[in-house]
């Protein structure tokens, strides 16, 4: 067990220096960036298809999607005029800087207002890996169960803000949200979370009108020297 | 990257050597063993609820419970009339074979016809690691949506059963359950499916006659100094 930490420790150093990069690259094109983390299915994709046709007319926005093998998201995605870029892990259980590095060389412009990067559908060891983003933001469907934000802290802890999502499936669980956002604000007061239906539309205004302010701010540092 | 995969597999090997030794133990007891695994609130905690009242007046049963930090699994399973053992993985996102031969030490009985491994919530990693049991079962939500079997190909090959859970939820998602069999089938034809609620008990009726059927032919197996 001793090896794997120190193993683990070394890749995490690697890890972080090339996040920095990609921090001070993304910076310098005052380019927003949300790394969403969640279970797998818990509605990442259909929460991006939901957000594009909201922003694509005020921002140029790209995605980078990531996963083990398929192509399916990036597929998705590729239908709402954005661009697009897939990355596959090849088996390995979340994105690293490392792999966000190369596939912004794919991306055909230097600068966007706003990336989404996908991550690999997993709660666990995303949260690890700093991409060099600006924010992590974690999604949690109602289907799930109220018990998440004690059985994985460390995605809950890390991520600014918390998508709740599949609210018209709230009257056919025993989800029980009050808890959930107890617990969640427990574990990070500065939280903001949302509630909504990627499925439905419902809630997706608030969640966008956030990401709108979010980007305008770094757009603002940017062209102020502060970003 | 050449480094980590290196190091892998020498984990790998070692994590194979523990499983052996583990399997043999088993053998010699004559005790079934099913890993459970899925992501994060497909119910396997909730299966298991349901699933000991079936056997547990048929079998000596013990539940190992691994979970990175919390207790709340082997809280709920610890009414069940069963002996249980919580492994707290400290933020690993996999259970492994050195990990369960320390929970085997707290079990108070030399011999269990039937024990059940439940694995950390998570759909990738766990399905890397052989804990030397007989079979890994793969719970899938229907509100995880239909692309998982393609999306994560590598737990549903190396699973013997899937366990289609919350079929209560059907009527309320578009999930396309004869696409999921098609999919699962063609990644691994020799799969048993079930379809069930863990929540309404519909379907656990087979589940529990098909396990009861395994864990017979174990003790048979066994006996007759085959297994």
């Amino acid at each position: 067990m001793a090896l794997k930490v120190v193993m683990g420790q070394r890749l995490l150093k690697a890890n972080e220096q090339v996040a920095a990069e990609n921090r001070t690259r993304f910076a310098g094109a005052g380019t927003l960036v949300v790394n969403l983390i969640s279970s797998p299915g818990a509605g990442k994709t259909t929460l991006l298809e939901r957000t594009l046709p909201w922003l694509r007319d005020k921002f140029r926005i790209a995605v980078i999607e990531g996963d083990m093998y398929s192509v399916r998201d990036a597929q998705r995605i590729a239908g709402y005029e954005v661009e697009v870029v897939q990355i596959n892990t090849a088996g390995v259980c979340h994105l690293d800087a490392p792999m966000v590095a190369r596939a912004l060389e794919e991306l055909s412009e230097a600068r966007y207002d706003l990336l989404f990067i996908e991550n690999v559908g997993n709660l666990v060891c995303p949260a690890e890996f700093d991409l060099g983003e600006d924010l992590k933001v974690a999604l949690l469907s109602v289907t799930e169960g109220a018990d998440k934000p004690a059985k994985y802290p460390l995605v809950f802890q890390s991520a600014r803000a918390v998508v709740i999502n599949k609210s018209d499936l709230l009257p056919y669980t025993d989800f029980e949200l009050e808890t959930v956002v107890t617990e969640l604000k427990a574990l990070n007061p500065e939280l903001e979370v949302f509630l909504l239906s990627a499925k439905t539309g419902e809630g997706i205004k608030e969640w966008c009108t956030w990401l709108e302010k979010l980007t305008g701010r770094k757009q603002a540092a940017s062209r102020s020297g502060t970003g």
